[in-house]
């Protein structure tokens, strides 16, 4: 049994609270929050649960084993630090910190201390995405040639940063884990509207190796909510619309076709394949509840995280090289 | 009674027989192709009309008074300088030139020798267009903030241009008319997929006055196909979706709301109003017939075209420019 | 403060406890049902609840003054009489009892002892149901018409009764509250399937004064899950799909037209007007809680349950006669 | 060259006109129309034909080989008896005809005369009901247990006819085709809405042999166009949605799983297995230019048309019993 402390009871916490409630290898055991509402809140639903208003006496509980970090990214990487410091694994929200810097040492921290860093990059343990990796690694799609994301609904805007930091750490942390190419040069666009300086909605291009490139639409300000991927194969292609309630992931077997003789390549000749739809059942566990699983073998046997400190760091180094891109209209940067 | 003379009989030049052969103003009295096959495709749907493999002899012919022309876009130019030189009037297909010189030379040519010029951005003349330009101009979306469209599907891949001078026309030529602002700068990210060199999808990003920004997703190599169009107003945000066989356009009394108070505006307190969702009814005529009709108003009672040379222009100086920034991996190029 | 008794902690139970438990009015303080791995569960969620294996146990619990019953049907009259002439409110799942005269004196029983029976029609709780009421007492679809409802997906096989039992009472309910008109017979088809006596599809339609008719598809063997209904108006019509994440109800200016002058009748002339479509914004809370509330209001305030006993016999009424004109393949029976 | 006439250029006249225009083994050379007006319309699209207001002489026309009659149904019989005693192959629109003895009776003359008589049940002709009659021929499916088809839209009320006569010989000629089980009782059930005598919404049930049943739902009286059909098999499930532009064939490895021990069976105990949908590609050939080839290879070659008088009677025969069952709200009537 490992008992797990909580910082952060705002708008994810209470789903990692519940999570390892329900989870029998954890034991919720403290929460803190500097908010004294929320707290009462987290009380009501566990009433069992040792509450904390002031972080160094939440980090002198002896009793936690692991600290979960559910609080704005600023506050990531110092609280990550005492946690690694004062002794415990750690599960950190996404993004994993505001900084490459701070990201590079709490990975070379954990290693030292060899304690498990988890960066909590959820959609990599949803059904839709272990099946599409799943397919991939089959190699039904060929060649992986893109990955284009459309990510926007209205709300919310956040006060501290961009919609990028907000949204687009979910398609970096999916991509990276579909498609684990090196990535070169990020170029990023958008504006600033309703006279903030937080821009609400971006376009972001990640250029990988083998001409792969990633194209995110990533927004707050949208009427609707979209959440539509895809991935395009040599072979097939994909698109995961998780808004489905059924039906997530469809498989085409749908491809373009280059000429091969000489001529036809002379004259650029294309053609489509065009063929069945295939829409493969998609395991439905919430995938909290595997992550959280995942993290108790992390814990209790060894297990590496498969959404490590390095795969936080990754997203870390896109986010802020595409900021960057962002401050001067597209000027792509490399990384 | 117009006599109009059609160039290029391939994948649109059809549609523009058929619509010119139904409106009663006009009569179709001549078409040229330089492939005998469709020659003779022409030839059984318009028994009557005189047929051309050889250009010289088609622009010979006195009997026509316009000229259509639906042709590759590198002909463009060309072509319509001989009709304004020979002294007709032309319907160009979209995108008007390969260059803005081209585009530049041909506006003041017909300028001066007094000729109507019509570039055929289609979508301009559709009902949902048409009904989304009546919205706007009511003021009932207040501020546009921003346009933001995804065009994608599964080919054609064009043997001579990239995807941006195929599909983008579309959105820019809607975006244009629908919000007039002076455009500033352009970005435009994509990859050289297949092994080849052309470029079959693209992020494009314009800057405008005001703040106002477009972001058009266009690509030949999705597996879906999606015509999915918002737009953001500082009151109202439409979805205009093209796919759908009715209600294609949907506006949503949606809202961001900034604070108001130095309090809230030091805190960039946002908030969100949500209320119902309008479906106007759409004049579900064909764009092409209302444009031909148009195009008979210009002739005959010197209309000015809706989508006259300068707009075409204005859609060419996007996409020499997107084309620009696209190989220089999104860096911003001014207008 | 009221003290509620719940019995039956199995499919739909545990709703009814979690909205008791957050209510503010209601103190969930017993739990009833045979299965001692669902007590188990149930302890597990409620540590502070009074749980009974023994119903005449749980009846005898002094601090019990309602009860939520959440049974088979077959057990509800029985249970809810106990309940009553033990001097407890009741709150009865739907549909009310297996027969007309069960109904019948539960209905009376309740009202001699003064206590209040409210039938869980959840549906008619909802914001979409409530604002479809408000649409229709405000007159804008002029003279109902019909009602045509799909409710069908992939199980769940009940072993007591046929799908008419299981799915068809929302459909009633929300009728009979929308249009609360003089049913007058009942016609019902359908059929055995997989060699079970059980019928798992099924139309039914209700004839009501007034020409009114309510047509009824339910099956728990589709393939998808369809929750889509049709309501037809003189002036406006309406479809609401309880599938759609939001937009759930839609308005349409549509109508039938039929000629006035005397040779426009004769000859059976009919016109269609199509206007605009419209979605109203929808009150999201959850109906339960909103139920809930509810049956605090008429526990404390005296107000009367609008979903009471006579409601509840209603559906009773029109289920009983469904199934015996099932029997007769359709022949149909009057109620 | 078959030389063919066509009476009736009204609503689906200018279809077959066209199909046959464009067909090489057809040459149109006729038509015949009551209305002046419609006859000047079909005069402008095909200068070349022969235009006849008066029956007898278009009779008399010796060049007509066959003839297509797309007329009200009232008038199917004495057009198509005329057209086979003068000795022409027909090609008669769906349904055959207004009552049982006059279906019977062409059908023998025609045997009779040795005439080709194709019924124009278009469905049976698209590519994705052919790809559906594949899949359950390859016995995919199991044992087919229920057609369940919603077929609703808003238009068009007919003058002389009810709803069933105009939409539900869609459904029966598909099911016929899918299903050629013997039909052994009708249900209907329906109202007259808007003062008027004729029926715009009816459900309709075909009780078959070996307990498969078909729900037929039709409307002119919908807000919204719905063209739903659910197949189930004993061991996968279809869903045909003829709105969706592509995907329009659905089939769900979805069943329902008896228990097979005695207690399972005591117990009704019934379990789902959920598996994979597959989307199967579907051919885009225009039906109607199918069934005109495949007429003249009945024509030409002798072959036995796939949608003959006797599909065409069966047709006829459900019509005629879901019509006298209406008029008795329900009660069944045997075939």
């Amino acid at each position: 049994m490992i008992n797990v402390g909580l910082i952060g009871f705002g708008y994810w916490g209470p789903n990692l609270a519940r999570n390892f409630n329900l989870n029998p290898d954890f034991n919720l055991c403290a929460i803190c929050d500097f908010s004294g509402d929320r707290l009462e809140v987290a009380g009501r639903h566990y009433p069992h649960v040792n509450l904390y208003k002031d972080l160094n006496e939440f980090y002198k509980d002896k009793e936690i084993d692991a600290i979960a970090i559910a609080t704005p990214v600023a506050s990531h990487y110092k609280l990550a630090k005492s946690a690694i410091l004062t002794g415990r694994h750690v599960w950190l929200e996404k993004p994993m910190t505001a900084t490459v810097p701070e990201g590079e040492e709490l990975l070379e921290l954990a290693a030292q201390k060899k304690k498990v860093l988890l960066v909590d990059h959820t959609f990599v343990y949803t059904g839709a995405v272990r099946k599409i990796k799943e397919i991939i690694d089959q190699g039904d799609l060929g060649d992986l040639i893109y990955y284009d994301s459309t990510r926007v609904n209205l709300g919310l805007f956040q006060q501290d940063v961009n919609v990028i930091w907000d949204l687009a750490p979910h398609d970096i942390s999916i991509m990276d884990f579909l498609m684990p190419f090196k990535k070169v040069e990020v170029s990023a666009t958008g504006s600033h509207y309703y006279g903030s300086d937080i821009v609400p909605k971006s376009l972001v291009t990640v250029y990988m190796q083998n001409n792969t490139v990633a194209h995110i639409n990533v927004s707050w300000v949208s009427p609707v909510k979209i959440r539509q991927t895809l991935i395009g194969g040599s072979t097939k292609m994909i698109l995961y619309d998780d808004n489905q309630p059924s039906e997530k992931v469809k498989i085409y077997d749908k491809r373009v076709e280059l000429g091969h003789t000489m001529e036809e390549l002379y004259h650029l000749k294309v053609q489509y394949r065009v063929g069945d739809m295939w829409a493969p059942k998609i395991d439905d566990q919430e995938a909290l509840a595997l992550e959280t699983s995942h993290f108790a073998d992390c814990l209790m046997n060894g297990e590496k995280p498969m959404t490590d400190g390095k795969a936080g760091l990754e997203v870390v180094k896109v986010l802020v090289a595409a900021e960057e891109s962002l401050k001067n209209k597209g000027t792509p940067v490399k990384l």
